[in-house]
C-alpha cells in the first residue's frame, strides 16, 4: 500500500552515510519526495530529513536504517499523522487566539488536548473552540507546588509537545528536565537582547529602533535554549514602551505560530544549544 | 591529491538518482560536504548541488556522472576558481561601485575582465581599480550598430558571465540569444510591478508603501526572465518618486550583489522561466 | 472638563495655516499631544492631524477652525470613540479571525456589528465571539441581486467602515460609490503586481522570491484604490502555490489589522488615489 | 533673496511654543515646506524640525527664535549647505567605500576632509577618490598616546561630524568627550544583544536566525550610546560565523550610510540616551 514517511536522523557524520541511507532507499523502491541534509562540522553531527513514498512496512525501514550507525544515533520513520499538543498560557489571547484559529482552520498539523492557564481570563475564549480549559491558579501556593499540580494534570495526557503562548511564569529545572525538548516558548524580545521582565520596557529605555521576537525550545538556561524562529518589526521614537508591547504582539504570534509549524512538520533538529531548520 | 569540487546536476527525475550518485561518491571515497536537492513535480525536473572533497580526478567524476541518466542531462563538476565577468554600466554608480568595492576587498569569487558602458561618466571611477573601461557611445547610430560594436567588444573576452549593473539600454534578441543564461540584470522594481520605463514614478503615482528590487537572468521576454533574487524597502507620503530613486539604490546595489554572489557559487539553476536557489 | 480630540485637517494649501490653527490652539488653551504636517505639492494639498487637550467645547473648536480656510477643506474635530464596522468575509477565517481576537482583547478601537458573508462557512467562528452572523447567499441571483440583498442589510446598521477580510466576490459601482472612502479591503499581493484572480498562481507561475499584501480603500478600478499598508515575506523555490498562499495568509491577516488600526486612530487620509498616514 | 533654512529646536515643552514659532514664521512671511514635531512626555522635551523658505534674514529669524522659551533650549537656524566630515576606519573597506561610492556620485551632502587609519590597508582606496589618507599606527605605543596623536591631528581640521567607519579602537573617555554628540559609529550586531568582542562569533554560538547592525552616537557608555538606525538579516544553520560576518557587513553598510544621511540632513535630535529622528 502506498504510503509516506519522514526519515529523521542525527547521528555522528561519516563517510557513506548518504550513500547507506540512499541505498535502502533504492533496495526498498521507495521514492523520495524531498530530502535535506547538514553537517555540522563543530560538532560532527550529520542532520537529515527525507519524505519519502512507496509501497512499504515503517517498522522494516526503521530496522535497517538503524543497522548503518552507531548506537546512539536517532533515527526515526515518522508517518504522517497529527501531533497531540497542550498549550499553556496565563491572560494574554494574542498567541493563544492565533493558535486556535489556525486550529479551527486545519492550518494546524495538531490535536489540541487542552488548555491549562494559571489565570481564568482565556476560560471563555478557549471553550469557544471546544478545548477543555484547565485552570491551575498559582495564588496562595509556593512555586513547586503549583508546578506539581501542572504536572499532575500533564500526565493525564498522551503530548507530544508543550507550548508556552505566553505563559508568564518561570518553569523550575525540574519541570523542564520532565519534559526535555518537548516545551516551545514565545519569548517577547529579540534574544539573547533584553532577557528578564518586561523587554519592551528595556527595548524601550534603550531606545532600540527595531524590537523583535524568539521561539524556542525551553531548557533550564532561563530564556537560552535553543531557538527556532525571530522576527522582527519597526519601531519609532513616537513609541512609549505600551505601544512597543502592542506592536510586539503581532510579532510575537507570528514566530510562535511560524515555530509551531515547523516543530509540527518536524523539521526541527536540536543541535546543542542550536537548531537546525530545514 | 585532496581537492575539492561542487557537483550541479539538472537532470530528468527518476527513482535511484540519489542512490546512484551517492554510490559514485561512495565508491571513489569522496567526501560530501554540502548537498542540497529539489525536485519540480511540475516539469519533473531533478536539481541537486554538492561539494565533495577527496582525492580524486575531476575527469573521471563527470564520466561517471555522466553515465547515469538521460543524455539530456547537465551534469557538471566545477573545481573551485574564480570566473570571468564582464560588467556593464551606463551612468549611474551605485550597483557598479558595489561590485567594486567588493572586488576590491577580495569578497568576489570573480575576475572582472573590463567595464563596458554606453558614457562616459564612469571612466574615472572604473580606472581607478585598474579595470579596462571601454566607452561604446550609442550616439548616431542605431540600437543594432552600437550592439554590433559591444558584441565585437565582447568577442575578445573569454568570460563566464555579463552583468548589467544598470546598464539603461535594451538589449535586442540577437544579444540575449548570444549569450542565453549569461546575463544577470538588476530591475529597479519589484518585478512583476512596474515593468518599463522609470517604475519609480510609477510606483510614487500608484502610492504604494514599499518598494522593491529584482536581479534576474535576461531572456528576450523583457524583464521577464527568470528571478534570482528580490528584496524591499519601506517608503511613505514623504517621498517623491526621486526620494524612492534614491531609497530604491540601496535595494538595488544589494540585490545585485546577492545575486552575483548566488550565481559565482554556482547556487543558481535556471528551471525554465524560474530558478532554483540553493 | 478637560477633553481630548483629534483634529483632522485636509484643505487647499497656503502660507500661515499651521499659524492660524496654532493660534486657535492656543487662544482655546489647548495642548497639543501630537501633531503631523504634510504638504503634498503636486496636489497643493495640507494635510494635518494633532491630538489636543483641554478645557473645551468640540463644537467651538470646529467652528472656530473652519473659518480658517476655503469652504471644500474637509477640517473635523474627532473625540475618542469607538468606531462602527461592518465586516464583511466569504469562507477563509485567518483574516476575520485575527481581527476578532483583537477585538476580544480590547485591542481594536471598534465595535463590530456584524458579520455578513455570502457562504455559511465562518458562522460557528463569527457566533463563538457574540456578534451577529448575517449569511447572504449568492446562489442562483445575479450579482446586481446578491448586492440589493446586501446593501439592503447594510442599511440597518450605521456604521464607519467596511471590512473586506477576504469577501471573495467583486464590488459592483453602485456598491462601491454608495459607501465611498468606507471600504478596506486586503489583496492578497503586493499591488499591483498580480492584479487579478488568483495571484499566489500568477506569483508562483513568474517564479518571484517575495510575496505580499496590500490592505487599500476600494474604488470603481478594481485593486487599484488608494494603498494603505502593505507588507511582504520571502519565499522560495520550495513552495508550490499552495505553500504561498498559505504564506501569504500571514502576511494578509497583519497588514489588514495594521490598516484598520490606522484608520481607526484617524491616521489615514486619502490624497487623490494614495494615502498620507501619519 | 529667496533662500530657504531648516529649524532645528529642542527645549522644554511648554503650551504655545508651536503657535509662538508659528506666529514668527507668518511675521517673517517664511512658507513651511515641511514641520515635523515629537514631545517627550518623560523627558518633557519638546522636538521640532522644520523646513521653510522665504526672503529672510538668518539672523533675524535665530534671533526671533531665541526669544520664546528659557535660555538652555537648543534653537538652529541651518541655511542648506554641505557639512564636513572625517572617516576614521582600520582595515575593512565595505562601509568606507560605501560612502566613498556615495561621495562620488553626490548623494552624500558632506565634504569627506580625510579618512583617518591605524592601518595602511586603505590607503590605495581612499587615495583613488583623491581624498588625505593619515595613517597613525598604533603599534607600539599606548591607547593615550596614539590617541593624542589622533587628536592633533583632528584639531587641524574643522569638522562637524566624525565617522567610524569600522574603526576597531576603543575611544578613552578623553576622546569622546572631546566630540560629544560629533562621533557616529557603525556596531557590527544588533544592540544591545552581543555587546563586545567578536558579536558574529557570539551569534553564531547563541544560534540566533537573525542578525543586525547599529549606528549610534557614541559615549562614553561603550556600545551604549544613542541608536540612530538598525536593520537586520535573516541567517540559518548552514552559516558559519565568517559566513554572518560576510551577511553582516551589507547590513553594515546600509545602516551606517543611513544614519549619516540622516544626520547630515540634520533628521536627527539626541534626547538623553535615545534618539528622535524625523
Amino acid at each position: 500500500m502506498e504510503q509516506r514517511a519522514r526519515v529523521l536522523i542525527d547521528c555522528i557524520d561519516k563517510k557513506g552515510l548518504v550513500y547507506k541511507i540512499s541505498k535502502i532507499f533504492y533496495d526498498m523502491s521507495l521514492n523520495i519526495v524531498s530530502n535535506q541534509e547538514f553537517v555540522d562540522k563543530e560538532s560532527g553531527h550529520f542532520f537529515m530529513r527525507s519524505v519519502v513514498t512507496g509501497n512499504f512496512s515503517v517498522k522494516e525501514l526503521q530496522d535497517k536504517l538503524n543497522t548503518i550507525t552507531e548506537n546512539s544515533a536517532k533515527i526515526r520513520v515518522v508517518p504522517p499523522k497529527k501531533k497531540n499538543i497542550i498549550l499553556m498560557a496565563t491572560k494574554e489571547s494574542h498567541a493563544l487566539g492565533d493558535i486556535l484559529i489556525r486550529y479551527l482552520d486545519n492550518e494546524l498539523d495538531a490535536n489540541i488536548l487542552a488548555v491549562i492557564a494559571n489565570r481564568s481570563n482565556l476560560k471563555s475564549l478557549v471553550e469557544r473552540f471546544n478545548i477543555p480549559f484547565i485552570e491551575i491558579s498559582a495564588d496562595g501556593i509556593s512555586r513547586e507546588e503549583h508546578e506539581d499540580l501542572v504536572l499532575k494534570e500533564l500526565g493525564k495526557y498522551n503530548f507530544d509537545y508543550i507550548v508556552l503562548a505566553k505563559y508568564m511564569r518561570i518553569l523550575t529545572p525540574k519541570f523542564v528536565s520532565a519534559y526535555e525538548g518537548k516545551i516551545i516558548n514565545i519569548h517577547h524580545s529579540f534574544l539573547p537582547a533584553f532577557i528578564g521582565a518586561n523587554p519592551y520596557k528595556q527595548a524601550f529605555e534603550r531606545g532600540v529602533k527595531i524590537i523583535g521576537a524568539t521561539a524556542h525550545f525551553v531548557t533550564n538556561d532561563l530564556d537560552e535554549g535553543p531557538i527556532i524562529a525571530q522576527d522582527v518589526i519597526s519601531v519609532n521614537h513616537r513609541f512609549n514602551w505600551r505601544d512597543m508591547q502592542r506592536a510586539g504582539r503581532d510579532v510575537e504570534k507570528v514566530v510562535l505560530s511560524r515555530a509551531l509549524k515547523l516543530v509540527l512538520e518536524d523539521r526541527v533538529f536540536v543541535n546543542q544549544n542550536k537548531t537546525v531548520v530545514f
